[in-house]
């Protein structure tokens, strides 16, 4: 593809700029457009980065002569409208996470993007890191041998969100990271427990856990009322554990050559203790990637529409990711018991009311 | 009182000879016997702490001339038979933890001890830290506001017991110290979430989240798998948090002013952002009493004794984690609903089978 | 003053986009003019900032109309010439640190300034961090009683520098946060132990001491060749002691209530034991400002042009680094011995030969 | 040797009792008798580990039959006299740190052992961590290239001592473990900056330098005025670095595959650039022996004994670390300028008086 990428940004609040700049560094792309429906902010962030054009409109930014790539980056109600409008209209799209808020509506998009031939990808930015990335090569490998749980924590003194609750805020972080180190594998039920503190409606703290089949246990602890920021994942398999620590400046992925093991007592006269063995040695913490996850992301997304692959995280990664935060919604409205992730596609009509796009770009 | 408390200790495994050197310490006690069924325990454990008798029979110890106080550090099946035993026989009884493997065990020894007068006590041994201390202090004072959550994690690559899962080995620790810093408020439901690994046929990780009323939620993470060692407990207040890090050589206890409010709208036009209202200011550690717990806890039961006082951790604490504990596991063998904690007194008969006591002292 | 106050930057290599930025933030400036002898990069940071002018003639920046301050981010071997040359025009001016390469050169801005009536200002930045400027406040305010010591160290993989040593690149960020501590007393003398490895002419390894008066020793590790980065400085005094450490996410100061003092001995008879007073209290982490220490620099340069205070980072702070940067040289060069930082004036020829700019912008 | 080693144990205040439980519970040996000169002390001691003689008299001890090892705990000031003592009587000897408080006293032990045949033996406790010993491992089998700099640090809110400044007190950990890791090497010179605060008349802070030829620096802070617990060696190598964290409570020793090297240019022409090689690998945490340094130094001296091997720290090691104590002194009462370490045999006799036993157990 002799010219370069022509890329449009929607959105220009808290993550677009980070977008628009991070596309703009890439060499074979071009920055052609941006849009906000509060075009100061457009104007702002188009003349900050040398964008040609600042426009309050989405179909002036599609219409753009040479684009070839959409990028949402709006609220998350707006996501399925905007990212239907691009599609059909050709274009390729990259959509901030979570997809959207109904996975009948990420299904759509899916469908629509294959049918239409172009790339669908989510902005997972974590699957970028190369902490995460490294946690996937070691489950792909064998490293870690089988996996036994994942827990991860993600809490801090956080700002509260008008209109959803912290599953919704920052599970989609956590959730998409365990997609991602399971391979995609699909969920099988969800159970979630949340509490509302400080006067507000939307939970604030919430305890989430993912059962992959009978034997795999995933958990998330997100809060926005804590006094200090965790941001941790532990995977533990049969052959070693992880420890990833995203607060840590440097080493923030130890790989511990630790584990247990029981074997099955050969005769009812067995000692116990001859049975169990434990196994401690040596941790590492590799060399991990420190590269700004967004440069890779969006080097990564322009490889795949020039090459015709799969993005790391695309469309279908979305909307397991959406599933599994429905299942975690359902389960709150249905007293905290386990919802099977597939059950929850006919969510109830009011919940699409609720998140209603507020503000079209 | 002129002659000094006499003492006699049961169970001389792990936990005993701490038990034996610490009352042995105390100056108005003294250890008159101590007892194991393996009498070469006994004895060695006599030997060095210079007690004059070492028997393997419980009736002997309970009958020496003097004794006032019996201490139980044998396995939790057996704590049932032998305290029931010692109070019967009119002796003062302090007993390892969880006080009992059933709720109606531990309220049939705390009626007992009503009616004999003698004080019954739970090692509960955290509750006498200078940090859960203060951490009750804090609430008690109404420092903290009100409580919003409380988050336990207990995580390690500990040693499988092969009686019992990870939530009788490890959560008292956590749910005595939530009963404590929640002043033996009686908890509501109990939702337990657990996996089994690495062979073994009992839980090896569990999530148990405790409900305290509607707004109070205490959520404990215990596992044997783990590659670190954590210990660590937060509590989220409306005036001020708090994070309990054991593992912390010093500055175990760090207050966090800081906390969120959000005041209800006065009218519909109100902006959302003009209700929320954050507050970050200092940390603080306060000094905090580093005296062994164990040395806090004899002195303070020796104290009780003398003057008829309700130890801190007497027997209705105990009752009241036993209960909590016997729900968690009623969760867990109901598909991790949660499970009222009044519902779980009549327990099946095998589970009582299963935890007969093998070996009384 | 009604108009903005003019600024013009020198220098847009890895520092200089910085200042042009937070320049061009504040309220009531504007960056009117950058500067660098390879004209492409000034071309690049004009624009990316929206500067009027891009140059590579330092006379032509100068001659800006409207042009009040120059900050001058160059090599520190350019600094006097440039500097002189703005003040003679009567130009406010901001120089990078070290002020200067000679502690000479330092005094001749100083007077030069004076007798021009112009601001003169050095970038010591970590003086306008929250957390230095806390423990300044903390030393005047008599809460650590008086200073024992001050222990710095600063280590890391560092980039070589192909020019200069570690202590003229990493050491005046310790010597100017310990200036300003110390209110800007004068240091009496200086010793330094350096180390050359890895194949490299200049230390890259060194420990630097400063007497200030008998009774008060600071203490500087810096080093290009740790396996980890650390920033950590203690101060140690008789009421209280601080722990500033730079890595820490959150919590970056800490105030320890801790302490001894000796009593002398009223007769020979008493017990030593009695002497000594040992006070081991709270652990305190005030809550520190966390703005960008460059905008508060910005901001109080530009109020100190204003209202012609003396700004915190002045000149004279510059020329005390400076003296003690200049003896820790001639300390290494006269075999690790202290050397009295008054001495130090006339450093032989040779020195100021291989400190000569190379290519002034 | 059938029968089991017979140890004696002279002075029983702090460390004494750690050192008799230690011995006690090898299997090859017998603690005979223990001394102090306060009998009350000797005789609690003796009778907590069930040793048959309790004496206030060190001949008494001496003479006791089946006597082969006499470990000596009891003021530094008098260990020349004791272990001399207990060498003429053909006894194996074990001195607590430092192995005497002059050098030529050690040297007089050393020749003096050589000549009777006997073992003599200095505890040098960390030289028996496994942390201490995977280091020397590291440096032996050349895993860090040549040895750049060793880096040590310990330092907290102290016990003041009377008679000591913290050189002799604290520093004698750290030269012994730089002794060891240097494979014992003789330092050229010493160099040390104190501070006396707090009211004392001795140091209770102090940077030591010691020169190992022209190219290896180690350097230690030592500091009983310091906020908080900090225990740690860096050391720096050509092909990787080791950090060794005593206060963390797993992966104490962390190893960085980290480096630089610089080139010679092959001419004026080429880039600096292009001349520095920067490698940043994985880090990693052996697994380290746990096992208490004492009981690995106890079975350590008894194979010795039997064997007539060398211990790790024998009296050689004591000599080497002496000498390089009294340097440190020497540079303190010389303005701290570099002392040669050679140059330090003939302290001044004031040193001695002044250090005179106290009291000989």
């Amino acid at each position: 593809m002799a010219r370069p990428i022509g890329v449009g940004v929607v959105g220009c609040g808290y993550w677009g700029p980070n977008l628009v700049r991070n596309f703009a560094q890439q060499g074979n792309a071009e920055v052609l457009g941006v849009c906000d429906a509060r075009l100061e902010r457009a104007t702002k962030v188009g003349r900050d980065n040398h964008v040609a054009v600042a426009t309050d409109s989405i179909e002036e930014l599609i219409a753009l002569a040479g684009l070839d790539l959409v990028v949402i980056a709006t609220p998350s109600a707006t996501h399925f409208e905007l990212a239907k409008r691009a599609i059909t209209a050709g274009k390729h799209v990259l959509v901030m996470k979570p997809i959207t808020t109904r996975s009948d509506h990420a299904e759509e998009l899916v469908d629509l993007a294959d049918r239409q031939g172009v790339v669908l990808a989510v902005d997972h930015t974590f699957v970028y890191t190369g902490a995460v990335r490294k946690m996937r090569e070691l489950v792909e490998n064998g490293s870690l041998g089988d996996v036994y749980y994942i827990d991860s924590v993600r809490i801090n003194l956080g700002l509260f969100q008008s209109d959803v609750n912290v599953v919704w805020d920052l599970a989609p972080h956590d959730v998409s990271i365990i997609d991602y180190v399971m391979g995609g594998q699909e969920a099988e039920s969800v159970a979630t427990i949340g509490g509302c503190h400080a006067g507000s409606r939307h939970e604030n703290i919430a305890y989430v856990t993912i059962r992959y089949g009978p034997d795999v246990l995933a958990h998330i602890h997100v809060n926005w009322l804590a006094p200090a920021k965790v941001r941790r994942t532990i995977i533990g398999g049969s052959k070693s554990m992880v420890i990833y620590d995203d607060m840590e400046a440097s080493e923030k992925l130890k790989i511990y050559d630790k584990g247990v093991s029981i074997s099955p007592a050969s005769s009812a006269a067995d000692v116990y203790s001859q049975m169990v063995q434990y196994r401690s040695g040596d941790m590492r913490a590799p060399r991990i990637d420190s590269r700004e996850a967004l440069a890779t992301e969006a080097e990564h997304l322009l490889e795949c529409i020039r090459t015709g692959a799969q993005p790391n995280a695309d469309g279908r990664a979305g909307l397991r990711v959406v599933r599994i935060l429905e299942a975690a919604q359902a389960s709150i409205d249905a007293g905290s018991n386990f919802v099977t992730v597939r059950d929850t596609r006919d969510v109830p009509a009011w919940r699409l009311e609720s998140r209603r796009p507020t503000s079209i770009a």
